[in-house]
C-alpha cells in the first residue's frame, strides 16, 4: 500500500451520545461515534479520495480497536496508530435543540494517548507531504505539548508542510500548569496553513483586533499572524451566527500572506443535524483544495462546502465525498439524486 | 427526608407515543412517557431543586408503579401517591409535523385516580407552603371536582398558598353532567396565582374581553379575575402563534393585582421537539420564581424560559434544570457547552 | 367485496432506507417501506375512503407477499396483484438534510413485474370507473410499455376514464432502445386527466414553453397538450421551490380544456419529513376531488393538501385520510387535536 | 372477492409488550401486536391459504383501524369487522424467562366489542361452511355471552359447522354475575369440534376424570363431552410440560366420537420465543386439516405442528404457512432453507 | 420519610453494554444500566418492600445524577448519596453466549467515589438496623479500605448489624500496594452474616479446605470463619456449575455458628439472560429472610430464589419483588400469570 | 503496508436480515451484515492476527463501498477489491428458532462480481503464501468458474498453496448449463487442503462411501480425494447434529494423506446465536493452525474452536480473535472475564 500524502496526529475519542434530541440518559441508550479533531480531518480527506494516515495511540482494548477499525473502514491508513495500556478518552454528548444548547461532558483524563504521546516522527512522516495538527493535543499536558512540537518541528526539518488548527480549549489548558501562548507559538511557527481567528490571536500573540466588523478583525488577526510566523502563508477561519441550536449561518474567510482576502457567501443552515466536527470538516475541505492544487479562493470554497455538509451528517466524521462537495459548489440544488 | 415545600395534586397518565414523526402504529412500537398536568409541574420544580411532593392515586399494578418510579427518579416525593385498584389513565400520541397537527387519543376513563380521588388533605399538606392544582382534575367527574375543591379549601384553611392552572378541556367536562363555571369559580377563589387567559375567563365568568389585541384581552381578563377572586394576586398566561406544527412563536404576560403588567419578548421556536407540557413548564417556571422570592417580572421570565426549553425536550416532563433556565435568561447563546 | 372504483396499474417497490438522517449503511440497519408511483396513489385514495384496486405483479416470495400485505393493510384491493417468479424491485434511500440532497440507488432491474407486465385487462377493469397509470411503467422496457398502452387503450374501449402521471425518468428510458415521445403520446392520448408540466411537454411534444414565469409555461404546456390529445380535459402539476433539503415551498396549478386556470396559494414546508411520494399524493388528492364530484378548482386544492401532508409522513405512502385533508383546507391551524 | 369458508367471531386485542426479556417498562418502550383468541385462529388459517373472515367490533379510532389493518395484511377478510364508539381492549405483556413466569396485565374492560357484541349473523355467515368461537367471548359479560350463543345457534340453523375452543378464563367470568357452566354448555352443544380438556369438562359438566395419567383423563373427559353434546364429533387438546419458562414439552390428543383416540409424539420446545397464541395455533392447525379433508389423525398432527411452530414466532399470530407445517411434518430437519 | 432499616455502602457504576449477544461495538450502540455490588443489594431489598438507604458518592454531573435517579426510581433512599467532583466508574460489558464467555472491561479508576470515600457514618447509620458492605470497596484503594473499615466499625459501635459479601477481585487489589487479608479480616470481624466461600477463606485466613466435595469445603471454610470472627453467626454462599455461558446450575449453602448446615436443591438455569448481579441478588434474598425474621434455612431459600430470578432479568439490578420470590418458592410452575 | 500472507478470492454479499427471531418483514426493519464464504475466512483470519487480503469485485456504489469498508474495518487488505458497474449480491435472512428452520432468500443474480470475475492473478498473488477459494464462486456461472480455475492454477504455478472449501450449492449450479464435477475436479486438483465431506466426494468423484458411521464415510471420502488429487495433503470437515434450530452438536475430523485421522470431541451448542458462516469459521481456524505451523491435529482443534465460537456471534463474520480460540481450547470454562 502506498504511503500517505498527509498525516494527522492527535487523539482518538469515543463519543457516547444520547439518541435524537433526548437529554443524556433520558432513556438508557447511548450511540457511539469515533472522533477527535485530527481524526475528523483524516477521515474527511480519505472520503474525498486522498491517501491519509493517522498517527496516534489508542488503548489496547476493544474500545481502542474499535476506534482504529472505524478509521480503517473510512480508508485512513492506521499503520501508525499504536495500542498501549490505559483507557480511551470518552465524551458524553447531549445534543440540544431550539433554545437548549448541546452539552459535552468530557471523560478523557489519563488516556492511553496522553500516557504515550510521543511517536517516532521520522517513521510516521516518511513519504508524507503534509502534517496536520490541532491545538487540542498540546492542551492535553506537558508530554503531549512536547510531542506535538516535536512532530511539527520534525516535519519542518523533513520538508513536510504543516497545517495547524487552533482549536483553543481553555478548560484543557487549565487542568495543568501550562503556558498556552508559548507552546502555541512554537507550533504555529511551523505552519504553512493556520486555521484560527482573532480570538486565537488574542490568546497566542496578545494581539488586539479592534476592527468594527468580524471580517476586519480576521484580516487584522491574519496580519499579526503573518508577522509573527514567517513560514505561514494562509490564515483561514469560519464565521458562525447562531439563531438557535438548529438554525445557523455559516461563512468563511481566507487571508493570504501579502494580504489577499477571500470570503464566501453566507449559507443558511436551517436544520442542523450534527455540528460537532464542523470546524474539522472546514479544515479538511481547505486542505483538499490545496492537495488538489486549487487556488486559495477555491480551497476556501471547498472548505465551506465541507463544513456546511458536515452539519447534515450524524457523528463526528464528515462522510461527504468529493462528489458531494462538487455538487454543493455547483449550486445544482436539492433535488433527490436518483 | 424533609417535608415538601410545594404539593401538586392530580392524575398521573402514561403517554404511549408513536416514534419520531410516524403516524400512530405505522410501525408496531410505542414510546412511553409519564405525564399529567400537575405531575409535569412537580417534576419541573424538582429538577430546579425544589422540595416537591405529589398527591395522587395510581393503579396498583406495574403501570402505576412505573409512574411513581419516574416521579421518584426525578426527585419528587411520592409518599402521598397511593396505589389502588383500577386502571391507569393512558393517552396515545401521534406527533405531527409541518401541516399535520399532532393527535391525542385519550383512553383515561374509569382510572384508579377517578375512583379514589379523595385524599387526606391534612396529611398531604402538612408542612407545605404551596398547593398546585389544575382544571384537569375537576373535569374528570363529580368526585374529582369535589376532591379538588376540598384540597384547595383545606389549603386556604391551613394557610397554604394555592396556584391554579385553568387548563380547560371541554371534552372532559362534556362527558358528565357538569357545571364547569361553578366548580372552577370555587377553585379559582382559593388561588393566589392563576394561570389562565381571556378564553378561560369567558368560560368561568362569562366575561367579555373585547380589546383589539391579545395583550389587551389578557389585561381585561385579569381585571375580571381580580374582581371575582379576592385572594388572587397574579394572573399569568402564554401567547402562542403557530406557523406550522414545528415552528411557533411564544411569549407570556403576567398581571399583578393593582394592574401592573409584565410581558416577555417573543421567542421563535423553529424546531419544536415536543410541545406537550409546555404550559405546565410555564407554570412551574413562574412558581420557581415565586418560591425563590423573585419579583413578579422575573418569575414571568423564568416561566417563559422553562416553557421555551420544554419545547426542546422529548416527553411530558420539562427536564431542564435551574442552570438551563439561567443560561436561557443570560442570553449567552447557543454554543456547545463543553 | 364490491369491485373497485379506481384501478392503479404499476410496479410495487421496496424502499430500503437509512434511519433518520444517516448516510446509507452508516449504521447497519435499513428501514423498509413499500412504494411505487401508482401504488402510492392507490393507498392514498384508499385511506381517503375510496374503493381502489391495484393491478400488478410481484415476486412469488416473502418480499412480494410483504408488498401485497401492506397494500391490503391500507385497504387496497389486491385481487389483481399476481405473484410470479423473479425478484422484487428495490431502491436504497439515503435521506439528505440541509445542503445534502437525498440519494436514491435503484436496484430494480429484471423484476418479476418487468418479466410479467401484461395482465388480463378486461378482468382488471371490470366494474371500474377509472384507471390510473404513470410514466414509470412504460419506461421499464418494451414489454412494460406495451402493457401500459394496452391497459390504457382497453380502458378507453371500456369507457373507463384514464389519468396519467408523466413522472418522466430519463435514466430508466435510457436503459433500453426506447422512443419515449412516441410511447408517451399514445398513453397521454388516452387520458382525461394528465399530471405533467412544461418539461414533460418539451419531451413528449417537443413543445416550446417560453413564458417568462413558470405559471405561464404551465399554461402554454397545457395548451399544447389539449391540442395534441383530444380526450384530455385537465392538465395539473405542482411547483416546488427548494431553499434546502428540509425547506420547500409548494403550490399547484390546474388548467381546464377551454383555458380556465386554477392555482393554489404557496405553502411553506419548513421541516420536510419525507418528500418521496409527494407528487403521487398530489395526483391522488386531485383524483379524490374528481371522484367526489368536486369542481376542478376544489380538486386542485385537495391535491395540494394531500401533497403538503405527505411531506410530513415517513414512507412512500400518504397515510393522511379524508379528515386530514379537510382539516388542512379548513385552515384551522396546528393545535394538538385532542 | 369470494366469500369466506370459515368465520371467526371474537374480540381483537392490542398487546403492548416489553421488548425482549425486559420487565414491563424497564425501558420506556412497548412493542405492539394484534391478537385475540379467535383472530389468532383466523390469521393462522389465512396464512395457510384458507378464505377466512373475521366478525368483530373494534373502536372507531386509530387503534381499531390498526387491528383491522393487521388482519387484512395477513389475508383475513374484514368486511364484518365494524367500528363503533368505545375503547380497544389492551393487554400489557412481560415475557418471562427461566424461572420468572410471563405476566399479563389485562386492560380490556368496557371495550367497543363488549358494548356492541351482537352482529347480524345471517349476513356474517352467508356462504360460510364453518364458524369458530372460543370461551373468551361469553366470559366478557352477559351481552357477549348472548351474542356468542346467538352466533353459534344461527350457525347450526344455517348448516354451518361450529368449532369451539374452551379457553376458560376464571378471572373474566368472576367480573360479572355469571353462570359459566350453563352458558358454556349451550355453546358446546352447537359444536362439531371441541378444543377442551378434563379441566374444562370439570367446570362445564362437573365431570370427574380420575384416571391416573393425563391421557386417560382426556379420554374420560371426551367421553363425558360426547355424552353431553350430541352434535360433537371431535374432542382435542394439547398437553404441555414446562421445565421452565423457556423449555417445554408439547404433545396433543384427539378423541373421535366412537372412542378412537389419536395422539402425537412429544416435541421438545427448548427455546420458546413466544407462547402466547400456541393454543389458538393448535386449533387452527386442526381446522386446517379438517378443511383440507384430512382424516382426524392427520388433522391432529397439523394442529401440533402449528402449535410447535407458533412457539418460535414473536407475537400472537402464528405466521407459519402451509409449507412450514408440511416441513415440520416431513421431519426433514433444521437445515437453513436456501 | 422514615429512616432506612438497612444501609448499603459502596460505589455506583454505570454499565455500558453491547446489545443482545453482539460483540462490543459490533454496532455503535450501548445499553446503560446502573450497578455496583452494594447498590444491587439495595435495589433488590427495596423492590422486596424494605426501607433501604444507599451511602455513596457520585460524580457531580449528569451521569452521577442518573445513577442516583435510578436508585430512587426503585425505591432506595438516596439522602446519603453525595455528589462530588470526579468521574463515574464505568464498565463496558460484552455478554457472551454458548462457548464465548462474557467480557467486562473496567474503566473505573479515579472515580469521584474513590476520591471521596469517607462519609459521616453516624449520620448515615442513624436509625438503621443493618449495614451491608462488600469486598469491592476496600479493594479500590487505601482510602476506600479505611472508609469501609470505619463504616463497619462504626456500625458495631452503634449496635447495627453488619453483613459482608467477600466479592474478592484480585485485579483491583493488585492495582495498589495492598494487604487484602489484613483489611478483609478487619471487615469480616465486624460481620454477623458473611457471604463467602472456601476460596475467600483461603485468601483471607490462609485456610485449607481439603474436603473432596464442594459442600465439604464450604463447611470447613465456615468453620474457619466462625473461629476467626467471633461476631459471625451465618456463613453463606452459592455453588455454580456452568455447562456453557447460557446454561448453569445453581444451588446454595448456609452454615450457622454451631454447625447447622442448610442446603438448597440444584436449580437448572437453562437460558441465562443476565448473570451480572446474581451473587448480589443472593445476598439480598438472604438478608430479606433475616429482615423478615425467617429462620436461616428459609432465608437461604429466599436467597437462592432471588439469585435464580436475577438470571432472568436484564441489567445489574434484581427487579424481582417479594411476590416473585414467593412464587418461585411455591413451585407453582411456569404458567403465564394472567 | 506489507503484502498479505493469504489471499481469499470470492464474492462479497450483503445480508439483509429480520431482527431477532422475527419472520422476514414482520416489522419493517432489516439488519445488514457483510458476508460471503471467502470473505468470512478472510475476516476470521485477520481477526486472529494474520495478514490477509481479499480479491474481489464489488458494485461501484454505496453498497459496494460499505462491503469493502467492513473488510477494512476488520483488518483485511482490500487493495485487490475492485469497484465496477453492476449490483451487489444480496440475501435476505429469516433466522428461525425451535422447530422453524432459517430461510435464506437469495437475490444475487447479475452482480458486479459475476460480470467482472476475472482479476489479474499475478498481481493479486504477489507475495502471498496461500490462496483460499470455495465452491461458491465456480457455481456462479461460466466466467466465474473460469476465473476461479485461473486463480487456482496461477497459484500453483506461483508456488502459492491452495485451500478449497467445497461449499456445494446445488441451486446455484442448476441456474446455468454447468458441469459441476468437471469444474470442481480442476479446482480440487490444485488444493493442498480440502474442506469437504463424503457428500461432496459423491458429487465430484461419484465416489461411494458406504461405511456405516459418518466417521467411516469421511475416511473413505478422504481416501478417494487423496487418490484423485495428488497435490492434496489434508481433508477436513465438520459433523453436525441438529436437535432443533437452536441446539446442535458439532465435531470435526481431519484426515492426512497417509491415513492419519484426527477427530475432535463433540461440543454441544445449546443456544445458537447465528450459524451462518460456521463452516467458513472452521476453515479459517484450520488455516490459522497451518499458518502458525501447528501440527494437523492442533489445526483441527483450532478449526472446531473457531466454528463453535462463530455460533455465538451475530453476523456472517467470526469476530473471535486468537485469544478467544485459545480460551476455548484451554477449557477454562465460562466465567465472566473481568
Amino acid at each position: 500500500m502506498p504511503r500517505s500524502t498527509l498525516i494527522c496526529y492527535g487523539e482518538l475519542l469515543l463519543r457516547l451520545g444520547a439518541p435524537g434530541r433526548q437529554t443524556l440518559l433520558q432513556t438508557p441508550a447511548l450511540e457511539v461515534h469515533v472522533g477527535g479533531a485530527e481524526a475528523n480531518v483524516a477521515v474527511s480527506l480519505a472520503r474525498m479520495g486522498h491517501r491519509v494516515g493517522m498517527a496516534s495511540t489508542v488503548a489496547d482494548n476493544a474500545l481502542g480497536a474499535h476506534a482504529v477499525g472505524e478509521l480503517r473502514r473510512h480508508g485512513v491508513d492506521t499503520r501508525h496508530v499504536h495500542a498501549a495500556p490505559g483507557r480511551m478518552g470518552l465524551y458524553f454528548l447531549e445534543t440540544g435543540a431550539g433554545h437548549r444548547p448541546s452539552d459535552v461532558l468530557y471523560d478523557r483524563a489519563d488516556s492511553a494517548f496522553t500516557r504515550a504521546a510521543a511517536l517516532d516522527w521520522a517513521t510516521c512522516l516518511d513519504g508524507a507531504r503534509w502534517l496536520h495538527l490541532s491545538g487540542v493535543t498540546p492542551a492535553l499536558g506537558a508530554a503531549c505539548a512536547q510531542a506535538a512540537i516535536d512532530a511539527a518541528e520534525a516535519a519542518v526539518v523533513a520538508g513536510v508542510q504543516v497545517s495547524f488548527d487552533g482549536n483553543f480549549r481553555a478548560k484543557l489548558w487549565q487542568a495543568w500548569d501550562s503556558d498556552p501562548p508559548a507552546i502555541l507559538r512554537r507550533l504555529m511557527a511551523t505552519a504553512t496553513v493556520l486555521f484560527a481567528d482573532h480570538r486565537d490571536m488574542a490568546v497566542v500573540l496578545g494581539a488586539d483586533c479592534d476592527a468594527a466588523e468580524v471580517a476586519g478583525k480576521v484580516v487584522q488577526a491574519a496580519g499579526h499572524a503573518f508577522e509573527a510566523f514567517p513560514r505561514l502563508r494562509y490564515f483561514a477561519c469560519t464565521q458562525r451566527v447562531q439563531h438557535d441550536v438548529d438554525h445557523h449561518e455559516l461563512s468563511a474567510m481566507l487571508v493570504e500572506r501579502g494580504g489577499r482576502v477571500h470570503a464566501t457567501p453566507v449559507h443558511a443552515l436551517r436544520n442542523v443535524v450534527d455540528r460537532i466536527g464542523g470546524g474539522d470538516a472546514f479544515a479538511a475541505g481547505v486542505l483538499h483544495g490545496f492537495l488538489e492544487g486549487a487556488p486559495a479562493g477555491e480551497a476556501l470554497q471547498s472548505g465551506l462546502a465541507a463544513a456546511c455538509l458536515k452539519h447534515s451528517i450524524p457523528g463526528d466524521f464528515n462522510l461527504a465525498g468529493r462528489g458531494d462537495v462538487e455538487h454543493f459548489l455547483s449550486a445544482e440544488g436539492f433535488h433527490v439524486r436518483r
